[in-house]
């Protein structure tokens, strides 16, 4: 069978992303942090964080719902607090130009907030997390999508695909990092499933009616469910609320009322946390930090998956030989730079 | 069939735990704040938060492994963080004592975190994150316990239980509340099925070699795991993470290790934090907590249980009509006052 993948290197991704949002009109700064995030989800492992996510983009332009030259403004709003207001742009650039603040109100606090808003977010979170936990601090992020996920024991959409991100420094080499969505599977995912007419895992969700159903097209007409029972519905609730009302910004249904079918990129708010380990334990610190290495020693001298393991192997992949993209899809990228 | 339970007064559920915590020693400051606890466990629903962790906290205390009289030391770290150190003995003295530089702070920097280091912990959460968002702030809780969990995957006990919990302020009424374990099922339940010689549900755990078993005697020689999956798993490694070397205390491994088969509570830390809302939304406060109201409504609307709600019906049935305590349990908690 022919291989209908093409190899770019990370460098044409980038450059391939940042043509076709440049050729439509997004301000420099924006192409430059968008391309920046798609080129960094491809070179992680691809699939819907990588260049596909240009078609979200694309639909959020191509409808007006996002502003392609909004320039964040950051505001200080208390010594704990960084607002960043990305008004209405794609949100990359407004984290880029937050997190310094952030970072200097950790260290100076020992832990500090940033809330994004009026922010399009098209992106997984890691980036975001691994940005903190690079600055030696440990990281949390929260962001509501749209409401396509009904709590558990319910059967109409109310939340988002929200997912909860962690980032942990560690010592020597990359940070520990996870980011996953609170619903039992990832929105392209069941897409793929109704595509392809493949019967989901059981859990995924429910139909109209509220019965559990393996139907792809059946739970896209009904709800998606978190992942976990009621146990990842608290925590998807917890993410609606933390990430949309305490930083004054949207909920899921407001995301999707507002994105009235476009099919374009959530729109609201992301709340990430940083704490200082160093604030918290002083001289301490290093040794410490040392010592979570045995937890995460724990985990794999057991043969069970550190979260971030294969991020990073497929990162270095890639960075050696390019990554594959496949051609019908890079075929669709490159008509939009006509 | 006879019921063989006895109805207790809330009054006299506090009276008999103070009284069994008194006649062993216990400091009067540690009885009264112990006592509170474990009266608002049973108060909400009973089962293994209420007079049956008198079980527990006994065999910590005939095992010498907690304090029965340290003075809580309150420590203000940074601006952001209070820490206190409990001494090795029962937590919620010292969650106590430490409580109002946590609001204190969140007030004045927008958010705060608080470490209590080096105590014994047999609550549940709920209690303290509620406790915060009475306060009109938003509150997060997270502690190890011991180490009976393996990470998915793995086959080897690693992580505690874990529980994370959350409170979020309702302009009328009682604050949202969840608190679970990050473990597929509790580890008393896990011991209920044993005892009673019942197959587990699927999913709670792995027998000595990693194989998936529904027997809770083999899972007990085995492992528990976590909830939801690889997802669970990960939070469970962050709270392992951000309440044991971020506050420079016990993981569950060094936890289990130090209770050397005593049977009694896991020593070691917890982390909490508290986010003001009034700080990161100014005068729009109100206005974005009200809008938080349609997501409850959301959830409740369509037939889903909104977390904490069964809480608060119980605790109003049994400030009414008192408690409902098995026969059995009672005359072992009496004997103790011999």
């Amino acid at each position: 069978m022919m291989d209908d993948r093409e190899r770019l290197t990370l460098d044409e991704v980038h450059e391939l992303v940042a043509s076709v949002l440049t050729r439509h009109g997004l301000a420099p700064a924006h192409v430059e942090a968008c391309a920046d995030v798609m080129t960094a989800g491809e070179r992680d492992g691809g699939g819907s964080h990588g260049i596909f996510r240009l078609l979200m983009c694309m639909n959020s332009i191509r409808a007006g719902k996002v502003s392609l030259d909004a320039e964040p403004v950051v505001e200080d709003a208390a010594q704990g607090i960084v607002r960043v207001d990305a008004g209405g742009a794609f949100a990359p650039l407004a984290f880029r130009r937050g997190l310094p603040a952030l970072v200097q109100k950790a260290r100076e606090v020992g832990l500090a907030a940033m809330a994004v808003n009026d922010c399009c977010h098209f992106a997984a979170l890691f980036p975001e997390v691994e940005a903190i936990a690079r600055e030696g601090l440990v990281g949390f992020a929260f962001t509501p999508s749209h409401a396509w996920v009904a709590p558990a024991g319910g059967s109409r959409p109310l939340l988002g695909t929200n997912p909860i991100a962690f980032g942990w420094p560690r010592p020597a080499g990359d940070p520990f990092v996870f980011d996953f969505a609170t619903s039992a599977s990832a929105r392209g995912e069941l897409e793929l499933h109704r595509r392809e007419d493949r019967p989901t895992p059981p859990g995924w969700g429910v139909d109209a009616s509220g019965t559990p159903t393996t139907d792809a097209a059946e739970i896209l007409e009904g709800a998606m469910l978190p992942f976990g029972g009621h146990k990842g519905s608290a925590l998807s609730l917890m993410v609606e609320l933390i990430a949309g009302p305490l930083i004054g910004d949207l909920t899921s249904v407001d995301s999707i009322a507002y994105d009235a079918g476009a099919k374009g990129a959530p729109l609201g708010g992301e709340l990430l946390l940083a704490i200082d380990p160093s604030r918290m334990l002083g001289d301490g610190a290093p040794k410490h930090l040392a010592r979570a290495e045995a937890i995460f020693e724990g985990v794999v001298s057991q043969g069970a998956r550190l979260p971030s393991l294969r991020r990073y192997e497929a990162r270095r992949k890639s960075e050696a030989e390019g990554v594959l993209i496949p051609r019908k899809l890079l075929d669709e990228v490159r008509a939009m730079l006509v």
